[in-house]
């Protein structure tokens, strides 16, 4: 008489975490900076949890007071469950605040340690300053090797740690001069928001692969961050972005715009309009929204197909399906239903875990999708673990067809700005055609959006200029706009190589 | 040189948690039990996680284990943070468990503690019997009081504990026949789940007021579930709801059905329809999911109006909205944005606090809402603090019109068969009329589906039944279908001595 | 090439605990309760601290004020960590409390739960009470049948539970008189100390096992504790002992007496005077120092050996060896050290381990041990195990020869009367003669203090009155002054049976 | 009718604490490191334990395995509550470790924080080090402004960060040689343990003003120990003391002893013997319980008086009360009774308090001490402010005279080598003459133990040597075998300067 059994470890932690993220390309960070308020933490504590999303795994806040100087706070877990303690609000008294989330850094060996967690401080001969990474230096280990020879002890295992230790050794006495001495020495990808005793500073790689916006808040406020939809939350208003190359020093209420490096054309991440950023967050002039929800439309131009319901892949795919079935004139319907009690989690080390995941935080809507045939609109496809297990769920529940749309093309290439992407040969999309994916996944038919079809919906009517692509698309293309110095010396192959 | 400040205490905990709660009804519990499975409990933990929605604040189980007896653990906090860690649950084993979900009772002085969280247990005569109960017993004062006259000692303050008490001093010696026994003493709405050493057992009073659902899993797995979404987890298959007035006792894999009570005609409760449930479940046959979307369609039939927007109040306004959008023709648009980094908490005291917290959690989509005519669709309107937050938000943002869609009835009238309701005076729909709703929220126009409108949604295609109704709607008519004991004997005013 | 292992699991909680306990008798109780001071409830934290060497496992206070009504905290763990933060003794306000430390109960099947720590409350049809249990009742088991079978549903494992059930059942109105009622059924020993909203109330058992005394503070405060110590703690005046058989009530700021039982013979616990109870502490009007020393003034004389140190195994054979190395002449000195930063715990499971304890928590003084030959006393022998250890240790140091001198009589018979004793088969003295424990333990010589000598000791000038004997020698003696019913039920043979 | 009133905030933690350190001096300190064994973190934790009078505050363990590298662990506590968890143990494997326990350093300017914890790390450009370092830098202040000037980063606010700064920058490639360079730099006293991949080493400094033992522990291990009574914990052998400027590097268990630095006399700090060190620790082939012990014959023969009881304060002045009892013929007694449930914390913020905390860990024999002339012996007056109030409780209990017997010399300078001390204004010797300090604290007499009788209970018969001190006495005599130079320059006057 053998008895049901129950999956194995059904309890596992990591059973539990959502999985929404582990097909998914991670945004490692969000930084964000503010002066000129009082209580300049408390706005930061704010503005970190509306950036959540770019980092989920731990958070910090440095403040400066005159009366007890530099203060700090670097927990694990969830801005809401750390830095909305009065206990731990309290220690983080003073005007000017910066504060960063993280992901994961791809570097680290193992499990980040809580002196992995940024901002990072360093005390120089002329005063202290603090500093708040997001990006990926990608010359990082070089770097590090060469520091070291020269008697700097690093503290922690991230890359973003190298620009604290240039600093330190510039010739320069002044914080910003430090700070661009260093910056000059990084490759890579970065939108860094620093602070001194009097000054926050922000700056963007040349390139401006990641976001960094300009906020005013109350008389003399100030708001830097990777978003705008963290400017909304403390009420701020947009001023307009950081530009790329550019490094802007406020002080005393007024705002110095500097341009420290070598001009070269902008490649911003158009992943961060695809995935990364909040649909309510405003990039370079766009709305994320409209940017998804046009997205759908394209990709109901491009690859039509006649059915009875237009379904997101909660929450991601939602704008894309809103823009597909509007333009197609497929009723939209929610066949999938988020647990909305699961976290935004990524810790799932395997497959057979990450498989039961779905379970735990998506269920059919089996009434809606019985015996219908079902438009899936997801926002990409990394390892295509999710969508496979996704598609058993709409048939086991009745479904008669399935097609899936996606709203990006296929992920080929690993992202070394500060993405957390798997290795290549993971990606499905680097080691098999549209097709090819198609019998994988076992699906009634699977299309991607075009690359010149995702730079319409952004914008560019014309599509994507293959001689100087107006975004970085390395994801999608292998088009690699900044060396990747590390990588290559491990053994990495550009695409020009294969 | 005045600088901006922070809003007062904006790191409170409340100030962070959710308040979508905050102007809505709670379900106060969520029960869950299963037999003839391998590892009871982990079933019952997954199976409370689908249920989390109907209890939040705290959860138990009690597993039965010839070798180690009954055990129970008790925890304050989320299923997934308690029930998922593999040291506790292997204090539960066994073939046979139970569990419970709660919010918390309206009758407690003061907050919960740890002895209110049940399933609660009593060692009999013949044997012990855990019992976890989902909805209100509306003679618990009177019961108490005769209790404790007799010489029992209470140990917690939750009115459930009246049953088990009672089942201690009933001259039956088998524990269906005490339930039966100290069932017929109570009056008021209960589904309850209980255990002995070889049984698992339902019930369910005899209006039927709250759900409970029959599953099977594998050959011998019995499950009863206060919704479908949980057998869903589990991989288990609906069966059957237990009938109103039924008491299933399901013991060596065969389940037997009695009917202890005098029979009525039943009177499920309306409200579980529209907001308690979750939309993937399926209540008396009918999709939950389905019939918000008809409700509206009913809405845009009822209360039609010239607009470039539909706009859900996420999450739970979602399927109204979709179903709005698509009779009227308007464009449906994701114009508020939930930041999923919010629990579904609702410890919020004070309404300057639930204010701020419409910040925390929700963000307003400006590049879509900025100049239009936007329909709002909500679920209800309780005290109406929320509606007037999320109004102003849109038009902050810079909607041309705001009209207000509410997927139910004026909620006029408490609710005691088990749901959390403010105090009359406290409900805006008790004191004000439609339009002076309207005003108060000072948006272009407010319209509330009417009760018959609800009624033809949940598929009563000539509505509602006014000599008979077909359901408890007694939030919205002030029909109630079981008298209030003790609210009465507290001078609770009946709509007819009105 | 091997390398030196580790002593088996060194890090094993167990292995860090305290042993002195391991191969002790242990008290499980201490009680404590205080009126007309303000904020009561920290009073009984002082005094609970001074009484924790009676039981460390948890503890608990209950305190009453008009406005909160009865409130309450139980926790494991010392009343240091617990009952100091301010936090938690906010929420214990009046002028009104009681408490209880607690070892734990011989009776419970497993570890024990926070549901079993005292004071227990129970809330009667004229009122509720709450009341603090030290000793043992010996019908428990046939009590709690009798309950049960009534109609009562019990919360914890713990034996002073029925004492509550038997007052909910009393048909008498007040407290004091339902408790009489209840403690007429009850048999053993105890010492209870009770509170209503208005009465402090304190009992012994008309033998007068436990201790239970009585102090003031200031005009109108009165105290209950089980020792004097936690009158010094809190700075209150000992007025004089509760007698055997005697209830008081305090109400008012007066004091009534009362005497509930048929008299009896006065039977106090000896073995209070030997290990129990603090030094510091007045029992009976004797000082509790001044006896142990005395003990070993009777050693010295009753069992004289020619040495060149006298050394108390820290901290209980202190006084004893004060007194030895006194009367004998020999030189007094610390041949072993006490590591200070072991806490008392008893959660020992396995032998080996509590002999790896003893490195942990003991060191020899080699320097002084030396070549020399050491008188060691110590309080008492249970199994044995502790004092062949430190046997061990101190001929690995060198000494010359090694002599035992205990400050009591053979520790035979198990002790039935709030004491946790092993089985009588673990007990060395019930299965060998002194000559064969010496050998056991391969000392030079080991001498116990007589019957006559222990009774001597404690001011009994003539020795023990065997017709009659003055105090509760059970222990020693295996003369059960009250049938211990359970235990005779389970098979226990008294020594008339053997 | 107004209420007895507790003492004011009697459950602030602070109240709780021990404070027998409040008015002492403490040790900063203690260090082990141990190779050539299974698990070498377990012995590390076991050692830690042994020497956590020496720091209570925090510990850490930095362990190497070939196969996972460097590994450490940090926390505030007690050893035994931290390094006690498997789970936290299996994080540290291998047969190389070291360790370290703190109290906290002088410099710091607030609350020490978790990165202030050590052992400290560095990554150099030949391989790694962790050092530990018992004792202070006195030109810390300059060396690290010298290093930040050219570009180091400090993490913490120790002096001793400074050692691995300079280590990281040495031109030498091998870290002995490294380590050379860098303390050749560091002025001050320090005992350091530190560790490579594959080398434990142990310097002291040229005076040897801290202590640092060899041990060996079966065939192939070797120990480095502040003290030897964490070799007998773990049952090592003593080999001999690291000499005053040696350095042992022990590889492939071989120890080869090297001298870097320019020789001097030694000056152990002689304070280790009378407060600092475990009784049943050897110093310098000293016992110290019998230096100790002698200590109180010299002062019975130094300051003679007519009395009833000698009387210890517990702990630490115990062994010279027994001297001193035997040397006077005067009985021996335990007038003042130890809360065995205090730890030994001294975080300790106001002297109401303190003066509070007397009556928490301490009370009076009350039947012992009564009409009594009793002389208390205790080790040092440092404040006065224990003194005062234990000279209150036993007058309090009725003693007829009270005679204060002090085992070291007045305590008027402060230590700059290690040892926490209070500014010298707070000391009470510093202000006051015996006579004046007798009256201070109202006694019959106060006799301090003479420099020269000192001398002599450490073994030097001619007593001290004015001319070159054979000891570090600072504390005594204001003569500073090294210049204090970083509290030079924040003004400190030395004796000659007055």
């Amino acid at each position: 008489m053998s008895k049901h059994m129950p999956p194995a470890h059904p309890f596992d932690f990591d059973a539990w975490s959502e999985d929404a993220g582990d097909d998914k390309l991670h945004e490692e960070c969000g930084v964000f900076g503010v002066t000129g308020v009082t209580d300049a933490a408390n706005f930061v504590a704010l503005g970190l949890h509306a950036l959540q999303h770019r980092g989920q795994e731990a958070g910090g806040i440095v403040s400066y007071d005159p009366a007890s100087g530099f203060n700090s706070a670097r927990r694990f877990g969830y801005v809401r469950d750390n830095f909305t303690k009065q206990s731990l609000m309290e220690t983080l008294p003073g005007a000017l605040a910066i504060g960063h989330v993280r992901y994961s850094t791809a570097g680290s060996k193992g499990a980040t340690q809580i002196r992995d967690v940024q901002p990072f401080f360093g005390e120089f001969s002329m005063g202290g300053a603090a500093i708040a990474h997001n990006g990926n230096i990608t010359n990082a280990d070089a770097l590090r090797r060469e520091l070291i020879e020269r008697g700097s002890i690093f503290q922690s295992s991230s890359d973003s740690e190298c620009i604290i230790h240039l600093m330190a050794r510039s010739l320069q006495r002044k914080v910003p001069e430090r700070m661009m001495d260093a910056l000059r020495r990084v490759e890579g990808a970065f939108s860094v928001v620093a602070m001194t005793r009097t000054k926050l500073i922000g700056v963007r790689d040349p390139l401006g692969v990641r976001p960094l916006v300009i906020g005013r808040i109350g008389d003399e406020g100030w708001v830097l961050s990777s978003e705008t939809c963290a400017l909304d939350i403390i009420g701020a208003d947009y001023l307009r972005d950081v530009e790329p190359g550019e490094m802007v020093v406020i002080e005393d209420g007024e705002l110095k715009s500097l341009h420290p490096f070598v001009p070269a054309k902008p490649r911003f991440c158009i992943f961060e309009h695809v995935y990364f950023s909040r649909p309510d967050s405003i990039i370079g002039g766009r709305s994320v929204y409209e940017t998804r929800r046009q997205i759908g439309v394209e990709l109901a131009r491009e690859a039509p197909v006649d059915a009875d319901l237009v379904c997101p892949v909660p929450d991601s795919g939602t704008p894309a399906a809103i823009g597909f079935a509007h333009e197609s004139g497929i009723p939209y319907g929610m066949g999938i239903i988020r647990n909305q009690y699961m976290g935004r989690t990524f810790i799932e080390p395997t497959e057979q875990i990450r498989n039961m995941g779905v379970r735990l935080k998506l269920n059919v809507n089996r009434a809606l999708i019985e015996g219908k045939r079902v438009i899936l609109v997801d926002d990409s496809v990394v390892r295509g673990t999710t969508s496979r297990k996704i598609k058993e769920m709409i048939l086991d529940a009745g479904a008669a067809e399935v097609h899936f749309r996606i709203a990006s093309p296929p992920t080929a290439w690993p992202c070394f700005y500060g993405v957390d992407t798997p290795q290549r040969e993971k990606l499905l999309a680097a080691t098999m055609s549209e097709e090819e994916m198609r019998e994988h996944l076992a699906v009634d038919s699977l299309k991607f959006i075009s690359l010149d079809g995702l730079y319409r919906a952004v914008g560019e009517v014309k599509g994507r200029d293959a001689s100087c692509p107006q975004y970085c698309d390395a994801c999608f293309s292998g088009d690699y706009p900044v060396a990747p110095t590390d990588m290559l010396e491990k053994g990495f192959q550009l695409k020009a190589a294969e």
